[in-house]
């Protein structure tokens, strides 16, 4: 994402209390307790300008979710769409996927969404990638059993990469696209981020896939 | 395949005797009588006019090749193409994918190969396509537990249906790939057939994947 840093975002974003956690790492365990519900929570990873988790969760109020975003600037953007959307099922976070053990517990998780990540295309920088068997170890850890990874992208080489990661890490998988806006009454019921509504416009290739665990008889 | 049919092909084939299999069904359960070892029995369905399988029993000699064609005049130069080269590991057959479980015995392949099959592009043909889960559910049948599905195509459309069918029909994948012949170092091993040669000179995509059972820890 190209991105010019805002001064002052940190410090703009602790006025939204209610939706910015700050001390993100006290809620190890205990994300439950702030929701104050028991709802399954839905993690984004990179959630950018938040237009995607934002529809999700006005979508579903059943659901919880939780997005994180490395980068102040930007996830300020989010912050102020979901206090105008006035959206009580959101909380942000400013971290790093390097992070996430630290921030969840063992299945605390039900699903994790990954959109548009960075390719980090030279193989030494394949550890990197979101969907790195190492990540993906990380995910299957903090989710139950029944927890699924959905994965977007449009680059063919990381998605390449990611489907084989899944699979031999061991995932299964289920609902895989090579051209998810292909099909009009497929790609109408699609939730969009920012860079998929400009990707579909100019025509370009959305893959998805959705990973879960074998024990998980979908 | 653009096909001019050969008057007399059928009967040319026949003079082949100690490659073209005429009865091909009183074979099950039997064609490692036929091969006169116990050497593996690898399948390719749709095998043309043989530049894939020749070269895979040229590079292996210690596995046995039968090669099932439909098209008689095809098969034909698939038939001059083994005497030719002089390959005493190949068996061929004219024959259609639905008649698989009349000519092979349960457990009697290892692998089955497919390659640039009809894409039959019409949903109401899905059930055509050589993936479609009631093709998986004979093959895997027919393979012992260790059997591999490898499968290639130049269609999109098609490799996305196929990957989905293999994983609802919950085979696991391995070697995916959106782009084989990208990487020149892995381009230059891949056995390739006719088709696939003329689509690699035009630059297209050529999709792979190969699937297997859950009970195969590869």
């Amino acid at each position: 994402m190209r991105y010019r840093k805002k001064i002052g975002a940190k410090e703009k974003l602790t006025t939204y209390n209610d939706i910015f956690i700050q001390k993100y790492k006290n809620y190890k365990g205990k994300w439950k307790n702030l929701f104050q519900n028991s709802n399954h929570i839905h993690l984004e990873i990179g959630c950018g300008r938040g237009k995607f988790i934002t529809t999700l969760a006005q979508n579903n109020p059943h659901i919880n979710y939780i997005a994180i975003e490395k980068l102040d600037g930007i996830l300020l953007d989010c912050a102020k769409k979901i206090e105008e959307k006035d959206i009580k099922n959101i909380k942000i976070i400013c971290a790093d996927a390097s992070e996430l053990e630290e921030i969840f517990d063992h299945k605390e998780l039900q699903r994790i969404y990954i959109n548009f990540c960075d390719p980090w295309p030279k193989k030494r920088h394949s550890k990197r990638r979101l969907t790195y068997k190492g990540f993906l170890e990380i995910y299957t850890n903090l989710m139950s059993e029944d927890g699924e990874i959905h994965f977007k992208t449009d680059n063919k080489d990381l998605f390449e990469f990611s489907i084989n990661e899944c699979c031999d890490f061991g995932l299964r998988l289920k609902n895989i696209y090579l051209d998810l806006h292909k099909n009009e009454e497929i790609s109408r019921n699609v939730v969009t981020t920012e860079y998929e509504e400009k990707f579909k416009g100019m025509g370009m290739n959305i893959y998805k896939l959705e990973a879960y665990s074998w024990n998980n008889n979908i």
